[in-house]
């Protein structure tokens, strides 16, 4: 079925076994919510609930809330599944795909590109087209790679905000990134070096590799000097994201030994959704360390009072990593 | 022990026999949660972890929170337990006792109140000083009743957003209420029809019963006016907190029926913590009515795109309930 500019297959026959459902989407698609909805209600006899809650990915399925409500299953709508996750309850992922002139973004990608091998990467709402586009350009003469990633990516060439395994693997000379903003390209051009070419398949602009580049000295200048405001740190807060696919227990209890073996003070702060004004009501920390979603301290370091470190900026701080060896934190 | 001005008596001994803590805190005891966590960690051999979820009562048990992290108990500070909450997990109920001068507030009182027969409510963090003021009245030939409550509440004098059923009990002429901000004895002058004085012990500074009568003029006023911008309106979005003390599934599902019965649209909205942005990501609703805590509706209206009511504003929207019958939305 087709809502605005997606294209989304809900499985009605699947959904006819379950008596009462918890539909989940991200916020771009939430518009469509109420029209899915009453399709569903429509053609299942099952009971349609919406989950209002933020989403931000496969990371984050509303299985409590489902159980909550009770709930039999948790249709999850935007996001393909992450395999390596372990989930006690019935989910259904239904991908929403969006239109795209696949054409067009073949040629973009031809007259733009100078290497003559690409690994081709991009996110859940593109990845139907990945094949078509390959074919597109080895017809015009390029090798094309679509690389396989690790257990947390479900299809070739699919590249999470926490996850650019798919980028990794391959021999090809350059990668392509479909897809919008900055995050992704940048992130692979930080673990595979190669130069990096983005395109936007709604607006049709392609960022060449030195814009990326670019990009990417930024994110690095602005990194290094959170690290440098960190260095005299005695306070620390370790967050802790409750989502399923982001809940990284073990990695925050050992980081708060080590900062305690470093006779400092660190508390570990468990939170769903890591918002800058929830952490401001405990008072003042020299230094936070997200082991949340990624993304947190990349895209939001601004809004928090404290300068916000990754995982990976922590062992830098610490010396366990060279400033050389800086990599965006993943998880896998 | 003290933290700032509080009160805490943290129950040590009990805390020694589990291996993981989570504490969770409303967001004006956060400010000491670093300085709790660690007595807590140098006097048992507890992990301890900290909440920095919104918590806005008893209602509000950060459970699903304590188990995503494996802890075997959840500490809960500044808030009095809920007897008729089923609850399936250990939670220990540590209240927050604020400091009280407590011959000034009774002086207060008896200098200002008119009538010869008082109901004495107050909240959570001055209820353990609601006996000596009782006494310190009665000696000034008061009669002094405080009332029971319903099975919500834990302590005869104590009133909740949700609950004012302290405040009907007994025969007094007049309700005096001990605490901070209008929605308390708006909200007892609504179920009683009584005087209503409220008496802000930190300020010291008393409304009287015209004060309390006004404002709660200007919220039915407002409230009058929401049901009426909703006269008309097709598209209801009807609000589910997943909160265990919050969540009205029943009350939502059969409100959605009725509404569907009336060939109009209705779709249950569930989130943990209700905020108008979230419903903005949505589209346009008509009209939303909110079955989460009584006080979304009434406090925050203002940063709703559509009017928002209580089931109760429901009734009168739908004619179940003559307007002079109106009272606050409230949960037992």
């Amino acid at each position: 079925m087709r809502f605005g500019s997606y294209r989304v297959d809900i499985p009605f026959d699947q959904l006819k076994r379950y008596k009462r459902l918890l539909l989940q989407f991200p916020a771009g698609l939430k518009v469509y919510a109420r029209e899915i909805a009453d399709v569903i209600e429509e053609r299942t006899n099952s009971e349609v609930f919406i989950s209002a809650d933020p989403c931000f990915g496969a990371c984050d399925l509303a299985i409590d809330l489902a159980k909550s409500i009770g709930a039999d299953a948790l249709i999850h709508f935007g996001h393909l599944p992450i395999p390596n996750l372990k989930i006690d309850f019935p989910v259904i992922f239904v991908n929403a795909v969006m239109d795209m002139d696949v054409q067009k973004v073949s040629e973009k990608i031809y007259r733009n590109v100078r290497e003559k091998s690409i690994n081709l990467v991009t996110t859940a709402q593109h990845i139907d087209f990945i094949h078509s586009i390959k074919r597109n350009l080895e017809s015009q003469g390029f090798l094309v790679d679509i690389g396989e990633g690790d257990d947390r990516i479900s299809k070739p060439g699919l590249v999470l905000g926490c996850n650019f395994s798919s980028a990794l693997h391959g021999n090809a000379n350059s990668i392509v990134f479909i897809g919008t903003g900055n995050f992704h390209p940048v992130g692979v051009s930080l673990v595979t070096s190669k130069p990096v070419y983005a395109l936007d398949p709604v607006s049709m602009k392609i960022k060449m590799p030195e814009e990326i580049a670019n990009e990417k000295d930024k994110l690095l200048k602005k990194r290094y000097s959170l690290i440098a405001l960190s260095k005299d740190a005695n306070k620390f807060g370790i967050i802790i994201s409750s989502k399923i696919g982001q809940r990284r227990l073990e990695l925050a209890t050992r980081l708060k030994e080590e900062i305690e073996k470093m006779d400092k003070d660190a508390h570990l702060l468990v939170l769903d959704n890591v918002s800058p004004s929830l952490l401001r009501d405990f008072g003042k920390f020299d230094c936070l360390i997200s082991t949340a979603c990624p993304r947190i301290a990349i895209d939001d370091y601004d809004n928090f009072d404290s300068p916000i470190l990754t995982p990976i900026e922590f062992e830098i701080l610490v010396g366990r990593r060279e400033v050389n060896k800086y990599v965006l934190d993943s998880i896998s």
